[in-house]
Formats: structure tokens, C-alpha cells, sequence
């Protein structure tokens, strides 16, 4: 590996003319390459070949994919969207290549794969040449798999969420508590935020909750919030609701909170693991750079949750503790009930419609989403000093049942950029039980992906609604959940999942 | 995930028309969608989204990349070279997508990620899945990794084994032994094949021998081979000349045998790992596929060879015997002197020299790659029967004296195709000691790193001849090695790195 000379062929002085190829290769940089093109002929390409490249303004690491066809003109150079965007350039600019510095970081996790822990700095290096983009899918997969496999003491998980946290923004409320909540994923239908943020902010605290869209589930809180008010605040605009009513609820992709957590993520889902580590260096990192103080953990149990026992939910809250408080947070973990969906709703807006239901103290409003908003508010509430210990519940009833919270949420989508209702889907068909009995159970999963086949979250009236409980009683032909779609390809799609996975609700005979 | 069901939008019965993009992503099959495609949209685009393709005659797994540019037109889909070799296609041909079907072996990869053994057919499950194309590169990487950090056991590796020999083609020479021999890499210039195979095919033995070329060496046996005579011969070729000699050296890409290694190495080469359990599967796989039924390995066993220790190789000449034995192969490995290179050429035409040096007998041989020729020579001889125990190294040195193994390395030449002399480079720079003294150490990772940096394997007659030895005693001035290169700045680019690693060679005042 050499330092800085340029590669042979291409000569000193002389790069290659970039050209915009409108290819998204997901986060990685890759370059296109003719394959006459010297650099390609001197870095080989039997294994996996990366190149560094140089704008006149910035530099990146790239994967070279090889061009065999007339798609380049000689001594021209495609990028992808990511290397495009990392490099700063116009079309037509000059680009010049030279060897990657050697990646050192590389040794630090061979010696994790190998069996030794993580020494001081070395998470901090390797999400330092993560963050700078030169890690490939190949060396991020190895990174997880080690991480997973090896395992993070808590020390190691330490350092990988304050390297984390250092990837990125870092927001700041001055002083006083600033508090917010979090839930550890897996059960659809579980959107107390909008509730919670409204009742805690009615009582003074302020929480300046920024949201994530949904990756592979039908929803997040920031696709929900999104029927019923925008949540494409930057920061400037986000800082001015929090100011003026306490609380917002907006999508976090306009501030790079640990930003390196999305990179860790996308891979995570393609290999489906979950580590113990990276999920609380996950957590975490994003509460501690939104500047968050007071933190309830809301961690649903069930054998389809993410969490499925109880002697995970204990070690995943005593590493959460340990790390939160570590970083200067207060944090509380509260466990919940994990075996079935919460409230009806699943999708943008139907989840949206039970939110109002709660938030307005309708009688036909979900009680479950309602009892767990309101454990989740109180525990806020007490942790951020508005209620004495074991009154917060109460008190957040109190606010819900006279109006305010109703108010604050009113007051904070206007804030935001207006309140709307939340759209109704045109298309609908019922999915009935086959026979009489009684539900003994109710798969998160295959109901998160009936919703999303039939077109949630992008379609944002579309998932599905729930007319039943665990433990309930039904008749044959009663129905068990109803499917919503904005087009009927979609609910048909829907419907074929479900003909075909009939397990979802699960309906047995007394 | 669904069954046969197209994805909505895309309609059941409507296609997208293919394009060739020319584009190579390596083994990694990609299809490259326009933004506002159904399939993009149904798929999500923020995981690492892989989708079913359907051609009229295959049908293969795909990473989608988005196309957010005019590149495409509507309803086209572009295809990389993998994608589109993979679906058989013409330009224009409609292609159909649905979602693939849960790659369920990765369930089996987490077990052991999480600290299982592999089950029983857990391994053949998994290398057939990647064999079909099913593994992404992020699979792959973990696949390697988890490998690496939990280890396989006997019984692991020889199922990985087993596997990998499924996974292609094998050979079959009839009755009476095979024999074969492998060198466990990273020594530059320890070109003993052809040398070896003339010798064993004079004495009567079969050894048809399929090479690799190089992949992150300065040359390949068959680079090397290709020199001296044509190596790219097919199956039936091949035959003729074993059939005809006894031996051949030839390229062995143009059969399949555990085409899953190539895969493997893409990958262990990127993240730089050497697991145990992959080497022995990786060696062994291609020897028991290409027939082989009598094997000697050579272990140069050096601090920058890749194995560094006695005890490293100790275990590994275990585990290579045990799983060897297993597949039914006599196996004997051979410790040899891993702490510089062999001979003195280190690239195709200079290494091709010092063969032809070998096999003419010539005084000016180098004596390290003629011994070590004798040695690995005699080894096959006993093995295979031709000469009795502890005799087989002088029969090899007689059959090198009288000429016989020069004649038969001629007449393999002329079957495979007429003999030819190697190039010669026509600029050279040598490069001399800066002080005198004591050469205390050569590196061969630092050697072999300069010679493809002159251009080998590609420039054939490109590399280095290097003129001392270890604990040879050098005057300030004089030569330590002398840089081949075909091109003026191929020669400056190895100079220029040459001079920022002086300790390729170091040298030490007594």
C-alpha cells in the first residue's frame, strides 16, 4: 500500500471525468469502471477491489464494479449516489485514484473475531472509519457477526455507543430535564408516543421526540405522526415547537443523530440478527446525542417480540441501566406485555385513528394502547420531577381525562405545520375465523407483514385492523381483522399472504 | 414472504424488459430498478431489499439497486453481468419478480453465530444456498466470519468439504492412484509444480494438474505455466494430454470443481481472514473434485507466511490428514522453510526462468526451489509407489540429472499446446543496499507487494529478481533485488513504493 502517488496509467496529473449514474447502491460508494481503464488493470479484480477517490474537494473510498459494455466513454468514470454525494462533484469533473491507505481498524476486529475483547479505542476507530465510509457491506457484516458471536461486555458496549453518539450531531436543550422514551420494537400497533409526548408536555416537562420511519415494520411513529401533522422539521423549526409548547413529535432524518446506527441497522435486517450490544448502543447513542436526560424504556415480552423471555428483558435492562447511566441519563425500563398487537390499528393511519381515539378520551378508544401510554407518561412524569413517585400514572390520567393532553396535541400539530386527519383506505376486505373458539394466539410478525403486503407504510391508509384479543371468544365467520389497501392489486396481495399463512390469528376450539 | 405470487403493480402477468448494463458486480447478482418501479416500491428500499427473477428458462436471486436517473427507461430493468448470465437472457426478454423465498439457512448460520455446532446437513444447507446465488455478500461476509470466530470442528470441516466438492464438478482418471500436490500459499516464487509434475509423470505416475492463477499474489502457477505453454485447455484436452504424458499443468478455471471456494476466497480475501477450517476446506474440496487420490502438501512455515508457527501448522497438518483421509485420500504433509522466497524470480516469466533453470539441470539453478522440488518429487513417489520409503527424493534427483523430467516437461509443454519461452521485461531497476551488512530479514508479503506493483501477474514479464539471501553478508551499494517491469510507469510506481519500505529487505551492520 502506498501513500500518496496516483495509480499507473491513469498518470500523475490526469484523472477521469465523472459521470452521474443515478445508481443508489444503498450506503456503499461504488465507482464504475471501464475495463480498459488502468486503475481497474492495477488494482485487479478477482477480489474485492477498493480504490481511493479524490474531487477537489473531498475523498471517499469506493468498490470498483467494472464496466464491460460502451456504458462509459474512455476516461470516463460513473459513480453511484453515495460516492457522488461523498465526493461533492458536478458532471464532468476530474476524479483521481489512488491505493486506499492500508484499513488498520481491520486488525482490531480479526483480533475480536480471534477471540480478545475490544482494547480502549478500538470501537472508537472502527466507527471512526465506518463513519468515514470505509467500511464495505463485506467488512460492516463481518463487524455485526463478530459483535454477535463474541459478544460486548459492558465496557465494550460503553464505548461503541459513545463512538456512536460521536458519529454525529449532538442536540442541546440547555438546562432542565429533557426527557423521552423508547421501544425496544417487535409489536406493531404499540404508538404511545404521540400520547405521551402530549401529556408530559402539558405538564411542563419538555421532550423533543424525534422519530424514525418505518425500516421493515408497517409503521413508525414518525409515518403516523405524518397523517396527522408534517414531521419534515429541521432543526431550526424543530427547536421553535419545542420552545413554544414543550414537546414535538418529528422525524430524526433531518439531524444525523448516530447516524453510524442506520449503516449498523441496514445490515442487521439483512442477516436478521439482533445483538444484545448493538441494540443498546442503538438505543442509546440516539437518546444520548438527542440530548435527552430522563428515559423510560418500554420493553414488550412475548414469544414474538423482540424480546422473548423474561431472563433477556433482565439482561437487556441491566445493560441499558448500566450504559445509560454511564453516558448521564437517568433511565427506567418498564416491562410490558409482548404477546399480542396493541390497540387495533396497524399501518400510518389506522394507528393514527386510535392515537385520536385515546387522545380525545373516546369510550370506543383502545384501552390497552391507552393503559400503556398512560404507565409510560407517568413514569416520565416521575422521573422528570412533574409527579411524586408513584403518583405519575394518575396524574397523567388526570390530564388526559380533562382535555389538556388533547389540547397539547392539537397545539403542537398546528406548531408543527398544521393538523390533518388521517387518510381512509378505499379498498377493504374482512378475514374471518374458519371455525368458533377461542384466540390463543396472535403472531406479531405475520400481522406486520399482512399490513405491510397490503401497502403499508408507503400507502399510508393501508394495513390492517384488528377486531380481536387474546383469550377472546369468537364464532365461526366472525371477523378477526379487516385488511385496508389504496389499491386492489394490494389487497389482494394481502389477501393471498393471509390465505396462505392462516396462523396469524390463531382461533382454537374449546 | 408469499409463494408464487408476482409483486403488485408489477401485474401478474407483465413483466419489466431486461437491459444489459455490462456492469460487473463481482459474484453478486444485481438488478437495477427506476425509482418510481412497483418493485422497488412493494420491496421498501432501506433494508437490503433481494428479489426473485424470472426468466423463461432460470431464475435467480437479486440485490436491487435503485436507479434514480434517465438511465432506464420505464418498464426495463437493467441486469448486471451476474444477473444476466445467471437468468440466460436475451436483450429485451421480460423478466418476472417475486419475493424470494426466506432464505431459511440463515437460521442455521445464527445458531452458530450464537454458539452452536452446525447440525447434521447444516453445512451442505447453507453451501448449496450460496452455490444458487441466495447469499448476498452481507451473508457471506457473515457466513466467514462466524466461521472464524467459533471455529468448526472435525466433523464441521469435513461436512464443509464434502460440500464444496457437491457443489461442482469432479473428476474421474480411473483406477490407480492420482497424485497431487498443494502448497499452503503466501511464499512468492515457490513455483515446484512444474517442476514436480515432470518428474512424477517421467516415473510413470499420474498427476493431472489443475492450477489457479493468481488472485492477490504477484503470479499463479497457471500465470506462471502460460509462459512457457497454453494453459486454458478444456476437459477433453486435458484428458488427451495426461492420457498422452501422465501430467499437465493447466488453468483449472475451465472446470467447476468447488466453484464455492472461489466465492469463499472473494470474500476472506476482502476481510483479510484465514480460518483453519476454511483453508482445509478450501484445499482439500478441489483436490477430492479433481480426483485426486494420493496428496502431498507443502507448509512453508515462516513469521510472513501463512502459517507462522510450529504449532499453527502442527494443527493444521492434523486437521488437513484427518478430514483427507476421511474423503478417502492418502495425504502426507511436508513442513517446509517459510522465512523468504524461493528462487529468485518472483512473477510469471521470472519464476518461468528459474523452472526451465531446475529442469535443465543448469549450475546456475536456484538450489532452494530444485530441493524443494527433489523433496515434494520424492514425497509423491513414495506415496504413489513408485519408489519405496526414504528412496523418493534421490529417484526424483535422478531423473532431473539424466534429463528425463526436462524432456517430459517438453513434451507436456508441446501436448498442451507447443512450448514457448518466456518475456523478458524491458525495464529494469535494481535496488540496492543503502548500508552494508547482514540481510536479517525478507518480507514476503513486502516482495511479492512490489512485484505486482511492476505489473505481475498481468505484465507477464513484470516483477522482481531478488539476489540475496538470508544471512548473506552485502557491501553498501550492492544490489538486493532488481525490479522487472513492461511500462516506464509501472516501474516508477513499485520504485515509488520500494522507497517508502525499505525493510522488504533489511539489513543489519554485524
Amino acid at each position: 500500500m502506498t501513500g500518496p502517488s496516483e495509480l499507473p496509467g491513469a498518470g500523475s496529473h490526469r484523472g477521469l471525468r465523472v459521470r452521474r449514474l443515478g445508481i443508489d447502491t444503498h450506503q456503499e460508494a461504488v465507482v464504475y469502471m471501464r475495463q480498459d481503464c488502468p486503475v481497474c488493470r492495477a488494482e485487479g479484480f478477482l477480489t474485492h477491489p477498493r480504490v481511493r477517490v479524490r474531487s477537489r474537494t473531498a475523498s471517499a473510498i469506493a468498490t470498483i464494479n467494472q464496466v464491460v459494455s460502451g456504458l462509459l466513454r474512455p476516461l470516463e468514470v460513473g459513480l453511484s449516489e453515495s460516492a457522488w454525494q461523498r465526493l461533492g462533484v458536478a458532471e464532468g469533473d476530474e476524479v483521481f485514484f489512488s491505493h486506499p491507505a492500508p484499513l488498520d481498524s481491520l486488525s482490531l476486529l480479526r483480533a475480536k473475531i480471534y477471540g480478545s475483547r475490544f482494547g480502549d479505542r478500538a470501537l472508537a476507530t472502527i466507527i471512526g472509519d465506518i463513519g468515514a465510509g470505509r467500511y464495505s457491506d463485506i467488512h460492516l457484516a463481518s463487524f455485526i457477526t463478530a459483535c454477535a458471536a463474541r459478544g460486548l461486555d459492558d465496557r465494550e458496549m460503553l464505548e461503541l455507543t459513545r463512538a456512536m453518539v460521536a458519529s454525529g450531531d449532538r442536540l442541546d436543550w440547555g438546562a432542565g430535564p429533557v426527557v423521552d422514551k423508547h421501544c425496544v420494537g417487535g409489536l406493531p400497533g404499540n404508538r404511545t408516543t404521540p400520547i405521551v409526548v402530549s401529556i408530559v408536555a402539558a405538564c411542563g416537562l419538555t421532550m423533543p421526540k424525534t422519530s424514525s420511519r418505518a425500516i421493515t415494520s408497517p409503521a413508525g411513529t414518525a409515518d403516523t405522526m405524518e397523517t396527522m401533522a408534517p414531521v419534515d422539521l429541521d432543526l431550526p423549526d424543530m427547536r421553535r415547537v419545542v420552545e413554544q409548547e414543550g414537546g414535538c413529535v418529528v422525524w430524526g432524518g433531518a439531524v444525523r443523530l448516530s447516524p453510524i446506527d442506520d449503516t449498523l441497522i441496514r445490515v442487521e435486517r439483512a442477516l436478521d440478527i439482533d445483538s444484545e450490544g448493538q441494540l443498546v448502543a442503538s438505543v442509546l447513542s440516539k437518546k444520548a446525542a438527542a440530548g435527552s436526560t430522563h428515559l423510560v424504556l418500554d420493553l414488550p415480552v412475548g414469544p414474538t417480540a423482540k424480546v422473548r423471555s423474561d431472563v433477556d428483558a433482565a439482561r437487556l435492562e441491566a445493560a441499558l441501566t448500566l450504559v445509560g447511566t454511564s453516558l448521564g441519563m437517568r433511565v427506567r425500563c418498564i416491562r410490558t406485555d409482548g404477546r399480542q398487537p396493541v390497540g387495533r390499528g396497524i399501518g400510518p393511519a389506522l394507528e393514527a385513528r386510535d392515537v385520536l381515539a385515546v387522545l380525545q378520551d373516546r369510550a370506543d378508544a383502545p384501552a390497552d394502547l391507552r393503559d400503556r401510554a398512560l404507565a409510560l407518561a407517568g413514569a416520565l412524569l416521575e422521573l422528570g420531577g412533574a409527579a411524586a413517585a408513584g403518583a405519575g400514572a394518575a396524574a397523567a390520567g388526570a390530564v388526559l381525562a380533562d382535555g389538556r393532553a388533547w389540547r397539547k396535541f392539537q397545539a403542537i400539530c398546528e406548531a408543527q405545520g398544521g393538523m390533518r386527519m388521517p387518510p381512509v383506505a378505499a379498498y377493504r376486505h374482512p378475514v374471518t375465523a374458519a371455525k368458533g373458539g377461542r384466540v390463543t394466539g396472535i403472531d406479531n410478525r405475520a400481522i406486520a407483514k399482512a399490513a405491510k403486503l397490503a401497502g403499508a407504510p408507503s400507502a399510508k391508509a393501508a394495513g390492517l385492523d384488528l377486531h380481536v384479543r387474546l383469550n377472546q371468544t369468537v364464532a365461526a365467520g366472525e371477523p378477526l381483522f379487516t385488511l385496508h389497501a389504496e389499491s386492489q392489486g394490494e389487497l389482494d396481495y394481502a389477501l393471498d399472504y393471509v390465505s396462505t399463512h392462516p396462523l396469524a390469528v390463531r382461533v382454537e376450539e374449546a
